[in-house]
């Protein structure tokens, strides 16, 4: 998929809702787990309820590789179901990956060949012969870290680095590797006002939001300073919206906080 | 295991070998592609031949993923063929993995429980509390990335903060994490000088090092900076060895490029 075609879906579908699929069998509706694939039959509901309010899915690796085979099988009949049934929906596969070059090369022959994403979010310590494998590909997107939403992102991004934040030195330099076109970031929302700086440098390239609601973002906020021309923000929400209710009715209400979301980024978009 | 037994084995063996298993279907030998699992067939022909010369095996998740649920199955039958033939062989999974805490104590789940490595690699860049989970699991060891063997490493790892390179920031400050104990490093031999400053910050930590041999790193330097009262040292060769030949007697080439690098050690260790 294009970041033009994934435009349009935000403005066809007034939301640039992200959906984490971040299946923990502790915490889904126990009727399901008699199921004989109970991850992804919680996926298959929660899509089914709720694609027509968002514009990406972003399963988070961790949760299916916790399951073995099981959890990996899951996985790739979650992306199965969403190429299928959904093509106009952009996949990211929260992997956080990223090795050395032929290394990087084969996570990204997994993920965009073999599974079939449309993005995959990476790390960036190892620098640019470990992400310029996966910039290769055509129509794939490269989901960089920069400024994460956790507590951690303090202990080494946000420390100067050559007069300015080394996040912000990982987004400049980026810039400047090969196919950098096809690179996206990682930008929590926990602290809207770095939107500002932030896209200073990057003024085009989308940004993946984690860290609104549970984790304290506030969406007007981030939209205010990280907003582009091309909308240019996935706000990303996990357990906010899948485990909404661990009952019969988890799905409708799954749907229903994914709706109260798509409702609050109309209002933005229209605005 | 514990670090002790670690170098009580390394003592034992005159060997501080770690043989990387990156198992890719281009290279193993033609006759192997008609076994039902040619990637395990390869490893345990590999793990027979060289046990008694190393005293790790690290496969690289990378090159597991890259073939799926096929892929992903023969990694559980190596790990668990040197669980059960050789439980003094110390295992690493090359992983690199690293997300927001809740995440990363489902990836410490996967790699330590339900695959039952003694290891598993990971990636600094989130901070504190994407790391702390890994490091919660009693003689399970989570080997941190501080300077890697790659070109990009000179894109942040050495860049200066607050006075000092990155890396050094890196191995200080998760010093003061909770059960840093449990901490191991990979530093990376391009630089062999090095090892002197990160032995001051670091001096009993185990550092898993490669990048000896194809990549230009001498094993003798990193010795004569970097091994300390418990040797310290875990020196890492994947294609030198694995890939020493592709015909029929692969396995017998391969025992003998580990060989080689085991005598060297000897000498060193005798020394």
């Amino acid at each position: 998929m294009t970041t033009q075609q994934l435009t349009e879906q935000i403005k066809k579908k007034n939301s640039f809702l992200c959906i984490g699929l971040d299946v923990d069998l502790n915490k889904i509706p126990i009727h399901l787990l008699k199921e004989e694939d109970p991850i992804f039959a919680f996926n298959k509901a929660i899509i089914d309820a709720t694609h027509h309010l968002c514009v990406a899915y972003k399963p988070n690796t961790a949760f299916y590789e916790a399951y073995g085979l099981k959890g990996w099988k899951a996985l790739e009949k979650t992306i199965m179901y969403l190429n299928v049934n959904h093509p106009e929906i952009f996949t990211i596969a929260d992997a956080k990956r990223g090795d050395i070059g032929n290394t990087s090369a084969m996570y990204a022959k997994a993920f965009f060949e073999d599974f079939a994403f449309d993005s995959v979010t990476v790390a960036p310590y190892m620098g640019k012969d470990s992400v310029e494998p996966f910039l290769a590909f055509k129509n794939k997107h490269t989901i960089m870290l920069a400024l994460t939403s956790n507590a951690g992102a303090f202990d080494f991004q946000t420390k100067i680095v050559d007069g300015k934040e080394l996040y912000k030195q990982v987004l400049e330099t980026s810039k400047t590797w090969k196919n950098a076109k096809n690179l996206m970031y990682v930008v929590g929302a926990t602290k809207a006002e770095y939107f500002a700086d932030i896209r200073k440098i990057i003024p085009e390239a989308f940004l993946l939001v984690p860290g609104i609601g549970a984790q304290g973002g506030n969406l007007q906020e981030v939209c205010k300073y990280g907003m582009n021309d091309a909308v240019g923000l996935l706000i990303n929400s996990s357990r906010g919206i899948i485990y909404a209710s661990q009952n019969d009715n988890f799905a409708t209400a799954a749907a229903g906080k994914a709706k109260e979301l798509q409702e609050q980024m109309e209002t933005i978009l229209n605005s």
